[in-house]
């Protein structure tokens, strides 16, 4: 966040006045960091379009951890020798349910691969693949 | 686009090189329009977001129309009293699927729940409702 | 649609009367229809994924009808050699802004490139490109 | 997953040909396995459009560890009345940037906002609320 350049935007002002209304109700301090992240989101988006594109991803999960052989197969899927998993985080949601939050690293093409393969899984219920620039 | 505003944004160094790349292979000719249109779209999402708003909206659907009944059906459900279909666009994709586009005008509740009807339609292969805001 | 094929699938019951429930509020006559659907939106994105993949796309743009030399713009744009412009709608929203549907035929990659610069012209307030496996 | 029910599904042969080479590529080891997590996600987006409806969601965020003040903010937040904070996993990228997941257990509408408030803070890079139903 070191080197800043100021540079400068015309805008009609009907919209500027509209952005202004919704980035105070978002909570941001100035028009300069609602737009620095308007921006980041788009390149962040374009960049994530290339499957070669280093990523790290966060994989969710809802499994039932009754499934019989679930838990190996998680572990042995994070294991891949294309991706790097990072960390993970588990929560108990009720009697039968776990969230799993698994961070990958690793190209968005084998990120999204691994992910597939997670999602297919017997006894996961509802899956989602994050992906994030790096 | 009558009355503009020059306003000044702080952005580091890298993001707005990296910003200034992506946008001159899209094609954009100045920043400003390039930060316009990603504040517009931010709005429009805002917007839509309220099932009460007014919006218009492109309901796309690819369907067979040797389904019996389905021509009719499509009509039928365009002249629901909540929603004013405006116009539709018809092409004819191969001997048996056809691409409909309808043009509606009304409130994002009302279209998502017509748009809902008619994707559910027997003979609807694919569809998609686009909200924008007006 | 003519060759069927009846198959036997396992769901638990609870999936089953939420499922159930949820079509019949969105109007359809059968599980069978409801799921086709589900399968044929899947395979949909998955083909779309494939920037070689053959496909039609409808093209909606928003914009201001004063903004000069835009009109030609567009029709040069929807006469590139890679893509092919089948078909066109307009509708006029209000005094100043226009909407307008462009219908594509050609490779997903060659459709978003064409997409992304009629979104970048000078004039367009919002844009959106909607791909349909064809 | 105890009580099972099994129900006839009449599928196109070309569709049914297409879904089976996605799965077997996927991953999946059954149809019904594979039409379960279709049925679920329909499931659990209709859920969701329902600000009231009870949710867990991780909020994954990306951010600069030096800015002033924000771990306190994060924190602060998190300990609203009206969500409740679950877990938080925390991964050092580079020297710079953290990536920080939290489990928020709440009503959507309330899930949105906090995450509105906390993507707006300054410093946070990149942000998104994944809303899971419960």
């Amino acid at each position: 966040m070191a080197d800043l350049e100021r540079i400068g935007v015309s805008l009609d002002k009907d919209l500027l006045e509209e952005f202004d209304a919704l980035i105070a109700r978002q909570g941001y301090q100035s028009r300069s960091e609602a737009l620095r992240d308007l921006v980041r989101q788009q390149l962040s988006q374009e960049r994530l379009s290339d499957p070669k594109a280093e990523a790290v991803a966060a994989v969710l999960l809802v499994y039932d951890h009754h499934a019989t052989g679930l838990t190996e197969k998680l572990i042995e899927v994070q294991h891949s020798h294309l991706i790097h998993a990072i960390s993970s985080l588990h929560v108990h949601l009720d009697a039968h349910d776990c969230l799993e939050v698994i961070i990958l690293r690793g190209q968005v093409g084998e990120i999204n691969r691994v992910g597939e393969r997670i999602l297919s899984m017997k006894g996961v219920k509802l899956g989602r693949v994050n992906l994030m620039a790096k």
